[in-house]
């Protein structure tokens, strides 16, 4: 039982579960597909209805048992997925033998992003033998296609924008800076570095609040986009219904992803949110061929 | 009387003064120098002690008459400098006729940033037959020389950030989207667009201060360079005793600027600053010959 799009249909699966929404979304979608599904969910992170699968708990400390996890389950492909709220404190935590060996890499990943911390354990799964996938090659429908997804038709000066923001977006992503940045009536009013998404949308709130920026009605839009060096299995970039609330919050009038390569967590809540509140979401192919997803 | 390095020596100048300390300075100087100064005074942003010189103050709603001004005065020779803090709001000031011609100008500058309403007068003045001079040709001290002006030794860990974050600002300034960026340890943890260098800063205090950044004591540094398409003569970068208390209280250990290219105002009390401080100011050359200054 395969089908073209999704990966080892049929074959157990094992999801190693950090916080949010998406984690369940990956699990059911796997069970529906007809896979066997383990969950191994981080402690103070992983969402309560995934207990709803065959479901081990896993704290920090134990990071070291996941191989074992995996191995009784009989799985040969894990998806690591999930958001990570709180950074693990290893000065508090007891940490098992095993956990203790993968220290190095885990606290060398902690020096970036939140979600390095998921991405550096693929190096340590993939010596043992595991095949580290994708969520959306487990559920396709995660990413966003190329095209118009919502909202009103998009004026030549939002495409502009979408243009123009995509491109500094991309400019830092090519840095390893950020991956996010917002342009408004043909200018770049903000760029994303450490403080995330969230944070900056704010503060295009609140530069357009203060007179900073001049906009009238909605405007502009948020670009997102991957980096080149990022590894799309683990660390994909990701907007939800979050995101279209901080967008209408700030004024814009839309966001722009590079198809094939941003997440859209909660696909239903987020499209809804969005066509709900009249904002735009368009997808775009990476970068008339520079950049083929 | 002439100098190498002083352009036009002895000749009238005049200087449309905006805000700040600044055009006092370069007041001051051109004086020194032997030049008949006449300071032309932005109304409500020009600082009073101009009035020490020749003076005309000047309304926003009477741009028209600088022309008048400077020829009364003998001038070929105008600079334009200061900050402007408040945009003129032309729905409540009266505007003369010669201004009105200007108006479409000056008011597609004003879409741009603040410094663009002084720089879109330039073409004006150039027609009418006027040199638009930089501060700098006046007062060369004004720009920072390359090499460590102030602080202690700097240790390999910052000279690398100094690069990486130079690099990120060059890359903005590119885009003309910015032209200033902070790293830290490596990282470049904020990149500025519309919120401005002050701004940007107390961001990356934040991030430090919510745990989102880490480091101790002080590390990292505030890049600052100028765009390539910035006109230099008067636009130019700008940093301050004020840069120096911000970066002093975002935690950060000093700041890059391009030498030649970003000017330092009122000299004396910045490297005093960041003397009293510890905070090291570096000047490095454009990019290794791929920007001349």
């Amino acid at each position: 039982m395969t089908t073209p799009k999704r990966e080892g249909a049929g074959e157990p699966l094992a999801i190693l579960a950090a916080g949010g929404n998406v984690p369940y979304q990956v699990a059911s979608a796997a069970e529906a597909a007809g896979r066997k599904v383990l969950v191994i969910g981080i402690e103070g992170e992983a969402d309560g209805r995934l207990r709803d699968f065959r479901y081990e708990p896993l704290k920090w400390g134990q990071l070291g048992r996941v191989e074992s996890m995996i191995s009784a389950h009989g799985a040969r492909d894990v998806v690591l997925i999930g958001s990570i709220s709180k950074r693990p404190d290893f000065s508090t935590i007891g940490i098992d033998l095993r956990t203790l060996r993968l220290l190095p890499r885990i606290l060398k990943s902690m020096v970036g992003g939140d979600d390095q911390v998921l991405g550096n354990i693929i190096g340590y799964l993939e010596e043992r033998g595991f095949r580290v996938i994708g969520a959306h090659e487990v559920v396709p429908e995660l990413v966003a296609e190329a095209g118009q997804l919502t909202g009103p038709s998009v004026a030549k000066a939002l495409r502009d924008d979408a243009r123009v923001a995509m491109d500094a977006a991309r400019g830092i992503g090519e840095r390893d800076i950020g991956q996010a940045a917002v342009a408004v009536n043909g200018l770049v009013v903000a760029v994303e570095a450490a403080e995330g998404t969230d944070a900056m949308l704010e503060r295009v709130g609140e530069l357009h609040a203060r007179g900073r920026v001049k906009w009238s009605g909605r405007a502009g839009v948020l670009a997102k986009c991957s980096k080149p060096q990022q590894d799309l299995r683990v660390d994909m970039p990701t907007i939800g219904p979050q995101t279209v609330a901080a967008v209408v919050k700030a004024g814009l009038a839309g966001i722009v992803v590079e198809a094939g390569r941003v997440m859209i967590a909660e696909r239903a809540e987020t499209l809804h949110a969005a066509e709900e509140t009249g904002t735009i979401i368009l997808a775009v192919a990476g970068g008339e061929g520079q950049r083929p997803p």
